[in-house]
């Protein structure tokens, strides 16, 4: 339709989940909008661009140097919870299920897509293990070929530290998902974890 | 987690289509991504509300005072086809269907919602009329009670000009779609609308 318009519905579409039918439907929306929804956005943007950066140990979003997890000292400093992102993050906390501290990786080794050692958050995780005496580290990374990839790297990268108790986070059946609408991965996972009933 | 970051999640939720999840998952992408994702959107955004505005005709968004669609004289000015929002005008016009003009209107009216006729694009409406001496409006609206309440109302405001002929564009079932999944008011519109097959 235009320039200016063409590359505003190109940005948007960048955003995870957007198509090119949601896409449009935002831009559209944002350039008709009259209660001034555009400068709104761009607003709270640049504030949280401004205010907001990467926590200095755990890599979660934060203000200042160390999220509100790494300065909570209920928080277990011994016991490290390994994430892609910090969406993944975000999605264990909403469950209250872990009660130590995280270490979000950005990411997942993959040569193929050009995601090498040096692209993830290692180094700070060499260090946090040394400074912090680290006993556990779970993997809480997707159930995948790279994921899998990233862990054995990850206990090498460690292996100077015997004490280090590594586990993972079971894979099988979701709550409420029944065997008909799993995947034959996913059917894998859960007869290769299956464990005794009692 | 954080005010800044409460209010960016916020902002993105007012935009259409976004829930929680999906807003979140772009507020950490915008916020952790390392190739200036969120400047570049901050830009376009910015650049797209600078150039772009609404035709002065017909509604549409467009740089300069008069669309594309409005310049073109091949594109009959005596022929309207009158729609809720420029989604929809982009729908039509990637179907190649209508070759007259539009008129955007901006909704429908909803005193329920409090959409009066004042909030409507209804005054540029009845001044292109006079001035191009419109021949047939086309409605092509949702098929709805607030649209025929619209239709009505456009009908009344133009009832000093007898020559316009009012059309609405077909309801019924929509292509490839049988009527096991149709609901119960499209195939009251589907039989409504029947026709003799020959």
């Amino acid at each position: 339709m235009n320039d200016a318009y063409d590359t505003l519905l190109s940005q948007l579409r960048k955003l995870p989940g957007l198509g090119f039918r949601s896409a449009e439907r935002i831009a559209i929306q944002l350039l008709t909008d009259k209660e001034g929804l555009g400068d709104a956005l761009v607003q709270a943007l640049q504030e949280a661009q401004l205010k907001l950066s990467a926590c200095g140990d755990c890599g979660h979003i934060c203000e200042g140097p160390l999220c509100t997890i790494c300065q909570n000292p209920a928080r277990q400093s011994t016991s490290l919870c390994l994430v892609e992102s910090v969406l993944d993050l975000l999605a264990i906390e909403r469950s209250g299920t872990w009660k130590g501290r995280y270490h979000v990786l950005f990411g997942k080794l993959s040569p193929i897509h050009g995601v090498l050692p040096e692209h993830l958050n290692f180094a700070s995780l060499v260090e946090r293990v040394e400074r912090d005496s680290v006993e556990e580290i779970i993997f809480a990374l997707s159930n995948d070929i790279e994921s899998n990839a990233t862990c054995h790297y990850i206990q090498d990268l460690l292996s100077n530290r015997p004490n280090i108790r590594f586990t993972q986070v079971g894979f099988g059946l979701p709550s409420g998902g029944g065997v008909t609408f799993a995947d034959a991965s996913t059917l894998k996972s859960a007869f290769e974890s299956r464990r005794s009933y009692d």
